[in-house]
């Protein structure tokens, strides 16, 4: 298997806690902050990953980027989750919220986007994409570990959609000038949140298979949101409904 | 006074059509696309700005980055809001919704922060910092021309801040852990929001004068948001709150 980079002590430590990778050594420069890394050393030896002392010079050299602060992994890549996979994690949710991500091309984006999905709640991320070209040291760093631990998927065509509408989640195609507002859709039940790039927007295909469009209102007509920003708000939203729901039946069980 | 560049199409229309900077002349080069450039070159015309056809690679050997795409303008720099000016704004405000940023480096970051901030209604923009050293081509890109149109001030010390609470603005610091949420917090009366940076948060002397404490509540205790996400996330809330507000109001009225 073709090895890769992870680059960073905060981007090794989330992959070798979220255990998806197999590590072939992590290296470690002789300038890192002791303190720093004391923390990753104690993880790979508890995994049982060698890991081994290098100039900081041989680590610049072989580094992609200039934020390694002395720490690079040479790695497995992190496999993204199969269809079948997931439809096994979703079995153990309630209520299912996805965010489907379409003409998304910089790397650094979509990091940020994951991070915000996870912090949101998001159970996976579905990415409609033809050839899987991101610079994974470039979408792992500004993720903040999320890009290791969340469930991202790659999908061709929207045949896995439609099949996850067949298990009852509803996908709200995201869409500026749309009648409803985000507010006005109950994202409380199994949710598909579609969110195209900022070229495009959705396509017709995915556009087609939509349950419904919603959108994010912004103050002015001359103002609009990033496709990370637009992401992480309308995310929530839906934690926002789905919260206000557990306190209102918290409030119910009390009350009986 | 010093000149400096605006580079792409979209930035240098902007930053025209907010007229806060004197224009020295465009550059565009002979391989820019007609029909992209023609509604810049017509607002360039109208405003009496000249515009300078030249080769690509003395315009490539002129720009600071690579997405310049045959534009450049070269301009004074755009002026900051003064503190007077952001009072006489605001008294043409109902209720003001301010961004208060501190320990914010990252020109990228503040341009695509000042783009949510605008599209979700603050009226401001308040950036605490000594030295003011951003790369604004760097801030000008992902901005979508907010940075053109948006009152930003920079100030050193909390002063501002307590002048504007003396004229009844409630400064919330959004914290990490705090106890209440956003959704417990009244964002509907004259707000700033103070968002720290990722490394630090804020500083004492801000959460010293600080109203309150809120958070943006995140699904789990491992995941976080960025500085540009959590802004968004707490802008788009206040705003949810105001135009519920407007909503219950023109109900009222229509019930009277």
């Amino acid at each position: 298997m073709p090895m890769e980079h992870i680059e960073g002590r905060l981007s090794v430590l989330a992959a070798l806690r979220a255990r998806r990778r197999r590590f072939q050594v992590i290296l470690v420069s002789y300038g890192a902050h002791e303190e720093k890394v004391a923390e990753l050393l104690d993880t790979a030896q508890q995994l049982g990953v060698p890991v081994r002392r290098v100039a900081t010079e041989e680590l610049n050299a072989l580094a992609h980027g200039t934020t390694h602060g002395g720490v690079l992994a040479i790695c497995t890549p992190r496999p993204l989750t199969t269809f079948a996979e997931l439809n096994e994690r979703l079995d153990g949710v309630a209520s299912p919220l996805l965010l489907l991500l379409e003409g998304i091309d910089d790397a650094r984006n979509l990091g940020f986007t994951l991070r915000s999905a996870e912090a949101l709640g998001a159970h996976a991320v579905l990415i409609k994409k033809h050839l899987w070209d991101f610079d994974t040291v470039e979408v792992s760093r500004p993720s903040s570990g999320a890009y290791e631990r969340m469930d991202l998927l790659q999908i061709e065509s929207v045949d896995p959609i439609v099949k996850l509408q067949q298990r009852g989640l509803r996908v709200w195609g995201c869409v500026a000038g749309a009648k409803r507002t985000m507010y006005d859709v109950d994202l409380r039940r199994p949710t598909i949140l579609a969110i195209g790039g900022e070229k495009r927007g959705l396509s017709g295909a995915v556009r087609a298979i939509c349950d419904g469009r919603l959108t994010v209102p912004t103050a002015t007509a001359i103002s609009s949101l990033s496709l990370s920003h637009a992401s992480a708000i309308v995310l929530a939203e839906a934690m926002r409904q789905r919260r206000a729901a557990d306190t209102a039946s918290e409030t119910t069980a009390d009350g009986v």
